[in-house]
């Protein structure tokens, strides 16, 4: 069955020629990685650098470099705001921002954009004002859209080269030693940087918590960090662990959440050595509790909670229901002090996390994770790359990468949200292909991807409100009429492996 | 000055062209890295292998290639052995033993090279059988010795390739991921495995504690892993923990390690912020307990100790007159118990510890090292390698790295030992350049290199038995005549920046 079918130009201006999505296992690895250039350090040479100017005038950095940046610090970012006020104030131009993540605090971003400062972008995710100029065409370059688990695969391949690589470091050390979990602006888990860390032509750690040598823990160590520089503040605590992060669940989102539980239960799942990946969405943190109550119940000791760590998520692990939490970021302080202090927290790489091309990584691992979409067609393929309108506001993260990754991948979602079905017979975009995804669960009932036979034997044996997608369609209704577009492409989706899954082109 | 005077062969048979030791900052080091090959995971695939025989087969491993393993089992190995025994029953020959310190419990060695099995070391140190053996010449290649932060540089920089890393792990999970601070032979930190892991074509975890998924800690990462084998037993714990380290000193050792301690002192360096080297023999344990003695009674509180960890410093730190270890490698068990539980006791790898090729190494932020010496020259070039009958009995580990490091490096030793002075015109084998020792501490009094004017300045304020070492050197006497070699080139003796600073010839 062929669940994917965008028809893709071979060549995108600005972009090269495009390999087409073909299932997982596509993509052209290298024989290789990508190694960092050895640089000898000089005993007794100086790293912290007084300001970004004289950073920028050390390395140098040029017209035309690529760097990148992670989005731990969230919507609470000062760093990358700052670095490219710098380079603008020097008449840096034509820089790549290979940024994981782009929140609305990175709103002087267009500004950089329209001023050919910054004229590209290779991102996981994009919200707030830079999606919607990236959307109304303000590069002539098209953005790469990852997966988290495809940068880090990307960085480690040599198939995102970046020159320099600023890590925002909630504290640092005076010999580069890097870490999130201290500090006034701490952020827990510094995976999505890592990659950047060990790959990058330069690396710069950014912090306003410089400390003696040496700091503790070490997740970025001082042998791949150049220099440091001190600002007075890299961010604002307050918008970094909020964002995507509630504990307020609406309560449309209960029954939802609970049909969910009960598919995870149905599946054989909610045994020992359970394995779980959440968001930090409402219904997500409801099927949590739900999975949860069962665990405890019956006394079953899960394996491990992986990605995006919660408040949720450590209270399951300090009441003995999971043995480790396994965590590439930090979504609340809760996660931030228990990184800090649980040694059965681990802060692992974005590439272990979920990158495909390495002797294993830990998506590979799970048996469930529950997921969002802002659309699903009867093919199971997931938009959350768009709105309905066609509008960038958001992007795979590790959607694409835990969906491949788990036994059982469970979409949670309304049928319908306002005037937009969110189930209809094609996505605005494909993020996600239909063939990872397992189940999806609605307010109208549950459809089980028909590829999985042995799922929809067992959830047919217990009480479910089963149905088939098709049907599910026809309950969401008829969606209102998009306008066309045949508009630049403004956005190539890459799956994680590289190839091609979808374009997002301009809203006119 | 020329501190180090050695009439080296231009080539050398089975080597191949030598490039000198001029000076610390010599060597050439390639653009970039070594990059590991790509290997894309299979999802549900299996890591465990049943047997040696079979990984063998399954990678396969062949004649002529490169095998790698660490030392941290010590004298308690038993991966070394197993593996070789499976490579002479499947008929393999030639291989190259990538070993980081060669012990007695090795001695199986020496019928493999005998066989033909192994016909190549690459090493950091090497004691008992092996030692002897080398030393009468049973390899046609000259072994090649390097430290263990050059090692660790070789491995990275691609200098020192390796077809498969096996890496003794006392605890593994299903997936790969490897630690050493559990399991019935915990030995505590892998720092010397991690450069193998990272930058070998295969790596094997080899295990006899084979546990869920995943576990905690994580220093070596199942994206690195490609098997796991899990055998009866690793080793024997009672030698994992011995071997150098002993608690008790002798008497003769105490006014040595008293004066040193003073030096330390007089040195200006008991101050906060102070951080510390030493190794595990009785007259470094020794100076720890002045040192602490100093720093308890005035309050001072020191930065780190680093190297190869003691109780002895795992106690100072819970004292809180070290704020951190950073442990490369366990000598003891309460250093195991320590890295397992304290989280200010950080495990680091070979090349954060002491590579000189990267962007900056634990060992050049030392205060002061405490070394020994089997011979020490009038240059201060010091011998770890040979005895001075020229047999091989060591080796630099960590000699050269901290050395050159460390701002004070301070050599402890009798004057003699038996029939043999220490102190001498001329040291049989050059392991660590003059140049890169600061003071020499005997029983019969203190010697600062001419090049510290600076420390000779404040020693001499200060009531101490400052020497020359040409005085020392007198008193020491002289030593018995060496029979004459000029034998064929048993090992070459590499310094951490990769030039060659001795040559190590066969004993008649």
């Amino acid at each position: 069955m062929q669940q994917v079918v965008r028809y893709l130009p071979e060549t995108i201006l600005g972009y090269g020629s495009v390999m087409p999505f073909a299932g997982l296992t596509g993509g052209q690895s290298p024989p290789r990685g990508h190694a960092a250039p050895i640089r000898v350090a000089r005993r007794g040479g100086l790293k912290v650098m007084a300001d970004l100017e004289t950073l920028f005038r050390q390395i140098p950095i040029r017209s035309g470099m690529t760097l990148s940046f992670h989005h731990h610090l969230r919507n609470g970012d000062g760093v990358v705001n700052a670095v490219l006020a710098t380079a603008a104030k020097l008449g840096i131009k034509d820089l790549t921002l290979a940024l994981s993540a782009v929140y609305p605090v990175h709103a002087p971003l267009v500004d950089h954009m329209r001023a050919g400062t910054v004229t590209a972008l290779d991102t996981d995710y994009i919200s707030g004002p830079v999606a919607a100029a990236i959307s109304h065409g303000i590069l002539a370059q098209p953005v790469i859209m990852r997966t988290h688990g495809g940068r880090a695969r990307a960085i480690e391949a040599g198939q995102r080269q970046i020159d320099v690589a600023f890590s925002a470091a909630p504290t640092a050390d005076t010999q580069g030693n890097l870490t999130g979990v201290s500090g006034p602006n701490a952020c827990g888990a510094l995976g999505y940087a890592m990659p950047d860390a060990a790959h990058a032509d330069w690396v710069v750690g950014v912090t306003d918590n410089l400390v003696p040598y040496p700091l503790a823990p070490i997740p970025i160590p001082q042998t791949q960090v150049d220099f440091v520089v001190q600002l007075p503040s890299i961010g604002d605590a307050g918008g970094i662990v909020s964002g995507i992060t509630r504990v307020a669940q609406k309560p449309e989102q209960m029954p939802i959440a609970e049909l969910a539980a009960k598919v995870i239960d149905a599946a054989g799942l909610i045994r020992d050595g359970f394995s779980f990946q959440t968001g930090a969405g409402g219904t997500s943190l409801a099927v949590t509790q739900f999975v949860r109550a069962m665990m405890a119940e019956r006394g079953v000791i899960g394996s491990f909670a992986l990605g995006g760590i919660t408040g949720a998520l450590v209270e399951m692990l300090e009441a003995g229901l999971f043995r480790r939490l396994l965590d590439v970021q930090a979504f609340d302080l809760a996660a931030v002090h228990s990184l800090a202090t649980n040694p059965n927290h681990l802060e692992i790489s974005a590439g272990h996390y979920a990158s495909p091309w390495n002797r294993g990584c830990a998506v590979d691992q799970l048996d469930c994770v529950i997921l969002g979409a802002t659309e699903i067609d009867t093919n199971f393929n997931v938009n959350v790359t768009t709105g309905s309108d066609g509008v960038i506001r958001g992007g795979s993260g590790g959607h694409s990468d835990a969906a491949a990754g788990a036994q059982v991948a469970i979409v949670v979602t309304p049928l319908r949200r306002g005037p937009w079905p969110i189930v209809r017979e094609q996505v605005t975009t494909v993020t996600t292909p239909g063939e990872t995804i397992d189940v999806l669960v609605t307010d109208a009932g549950v459809a089980v991807n028909p590829k999985r036979r042995d799922l929809l034997e067992k959830l047919t044996a217990v009480d479910l409100p089963l149905k088939s997608i098709a049907e599910l369609r026809r309950l969401a209704g008829e969606p209102p009429q998009r306008p066309a577009t045949n508009g630049q492409i403004v956005a190539v989706v890459e799956y994680r492996n590289g190839t091609i899954i979808d374009v997002v082109r301009s809203i006119n």
